[in-house]
């Protein structure tokens, strides 16, 4: 196996810092727009399998080129979702599989956002599946942390401990604080805004996708590890659009535990109009109201080092059990960033999205996951997956999950 | 008399609509730094009395010089007090009359900003009260609605309500709404911040003035006319500083009725640095994050024809009535933005802030109000002022205010 990385931000580092312990593949090839930056941590890690390039991931050839140039197998798409499509035309073309844990972006509904779906997140993907199919060609979307591990978590519960499953509810949520600032969130908080801001994504069997306002159903989940209980609310998310398609689940949500603090800037933030992308004109300069919210922040790249507490990501599945009765059991996956920082450098919430992708690549790369089309990882087999996670080094990764009756 | 306004923005203007329904003038003339506002307005009323002219108002000279060229023998500051001490000074240097609605601006204490004032409001001005009295000149000091006429209802308690007073709190309530905005704040949202942020300063008998962290001392406090109860808590404001100089209360508290809307917009404004007047960098432009707030708010000064409700000014008086026994009074004043938008063209808020100084001028001019050095409106005699507030046309001002027991 040949890898191509695209993006040496947070995630894509931490995703060579955690394959490089590995041995399933031959070559792992760093790209970004800044060259400099990957080949500062080829050579801070020394492995000969790593080579550092330059490519734009806005355009397609480009990408194909370097696909071809490097006789790339395996790509990972490390970057911002809005240059998922470039990378994915340009995988098709080279004849590389593809992986992102981000799908392609979602369009409001242009006159009920708030009931009705849009273009949907990864609509413009699955619109290429019968393409990719037909030539055997795998994209594995949205094999991240959530998306990803969540889904893994999903078919597992549907293959191994329910019999139906009436709801599976994505539950997200932390404890993580940073030393010296009131308010510094731990992930982007321009792409928070994006996310939270839109309409949020249901699905049932009986309605299909449908939309609601921002921060609807509003719920305190009880996160396992000492994290405790968060304020959780409906945030569009992958697993919605992914999940349906592969488990026979009649209900399938997203609840992201922003907590009440969090929920409460992001609606004064809209009211205010602060949350806008568009420039204003203010005393003689163009400028985007977002731009000065993320300008006035810490950036959360740089807050590993003064962060500390831990990361839930996990399925809330309730339904029928194998044996016939009422079931309601969440399985999740922690990251404590004391542990994180320590063993990878990373913070918790960059190494927990890229610890995923790499063993599903090493799955691909063993052959124990194969597949064509675009699929998400409910479409392959949990279990190993979950048993590769879990299991000790040099066998696994040594990242234990649990199970919680709730 | 001879009156120059310096300011032609809303106040101002207001104040100028409201004079020339008087007689007890000569001459008005209004001055701002754009001398075709001035001019618009003095057209518009086609009163011979009135002048329109222009002065840069941060240039004390030129203030002089423009009282010397006309002969004023009064000066109403209706600018950003900003602008207080050159215009104070200019006044001193050509012997005019001086009023003001706002007093010099304060500093917080370098060390300790929630607990000690620092540079108090009017600090700079009441410095010069001695050369001031010693020339035999006046220097009205906060003579708006707050402070000024909340001042008058505190010297009122104290002449003829109270014979002991624990307590002037003074409290400002409304239930202004605007068509068509989730949020518009009525009165400019840069000054809001800045007297919500500034450390609020309580004066205690026994313990002088000191301050509290923003926000302290939260109430609900029920407005008359309508508008009913509104979460109110201590903010900076001028009367804290003037009524304990001429009245012998234990306690004066200033307390805004923001509304907990308000106060949670002003909260994570601040939280997230959004509050700072320091230039920011972002994506290459320089821009203070406040002005991109007020950036995207509509103009308070356009609102007035889609605002509708009332604003409420007054002073909690607690303390020994004149019969010995214990008594909690609410002296206040109503402005219906109808009824102040029908009559004069001017929103509520603006209205009800120039009505008082023109009435002071008026009671200067007859003779009713004398007196020399840097003197609040406590220091004069409070029922000729009400009277006249109160009385019909043509003799009064047609706008009668309320005692209501607590």
């Amino acid at each position: 196996m040949r890898i191509l990385i695209l993006g040496s931000g947070g995630v894509g580092s931490a995703a060579v810092r955690i394959a490089v312990r590995r041995d399933f593949f031959d070559a792992l090839v760093l790209a970004d727009y800044d060259a400099a930056r990957p080949q500062a941590l080829v050579d801070d890690i020394a492995d000969d399998r790593l080579v550092a390039a330059q490519v734009d991931a806005s355009d397609s050839d480009a990408v194909a080129d370097l696909i071809r140039e490097h006789e790339i197998t395996h790509v990972l798409n490390a970057v911002d979702p809005r240059f998922v499509l470039p990378i994915f035309d340009g995988c098709f073309a080279a004849g590389a599989v593809y992986l992102d844990m981000a799908m392609s972006l979602s369009r409001p509904h242009p006159e009920k956002p708030h009931e009705l779906p849009g273009v949907k997140l990864g609509d413009e993907q699955f619109a290429q599946a019968e393409k990719w199919a037909d030539a055997g060609r795998l994209a594995l979307v949205g094999i991240g942390v959530e998306p990803g591990l969540s889904d893994v978590f999903a078919r597992y519960a549907e293959d191994e401990l329910f019999s139906e499953i009436d709801e599976l509810g994505v539950r997200d949520g932390a404890n993580l604080t940073v030393d010296g600032y009131d308010f510094a969130p731990s992930f982007s908080i321009w792409t928070t805004i994006e996310e939270c801001l839109n309409p949020p994504v249901i699905f049932e069997k009986d309605r299909g996708w449908y939309t609601t306002p921002p921060f609807s159903e509003p719920e305190v989940f009880d996160f396992p590890e000492g994290i405790g209980p968060v304020e959780c609310v409906n945030v569009e998310h992958e697993e919605v659009l992914l999940m349906p398609r592969w488990t026979k689940a009649k209900r399938v949500t997203f609840k992201y535990g922003l907590g009440d603090e969090f929920i409460n800037v992001l609606k004064v933030l809209h009211t205010l109009g602060l949350d806008k992308t568009e420039p204003l004109t203010v005393k003689g300069v163009q400028v985007a109201p977002r731009d000065v919210v993320a300008a006035g922040l810490p950036d959360p790249a740089t807050l590993g080092s003064r962060m500390h507490g831990k990361t839930c990501a996990g399925v809330w599945v309730r339904g029928t059990g194998k044996d016939g009765k009422a079931r309601s059991t969440y399985l999740y996956h922690v990251a404590d960033n004391e542990q994180t920082m320590a063993e990878y450098g990373s913070q918790a919430v960059v190494w927990q999205t890229a610890l995923n992708p790499v063993i599903a690549l090493e799955l691909l790369a063993t052959g124990v996951w194969t597949g064509s089309g675009v699929l998400g990882p409910e479409a392959f087999d949990a279990r190993p997956f979950l048993d590769l996670l879990a299991a000790d080094a040099p066998r696994g990764y040594g990242s234990p999950w649990g199970i919680e009756e709730k």
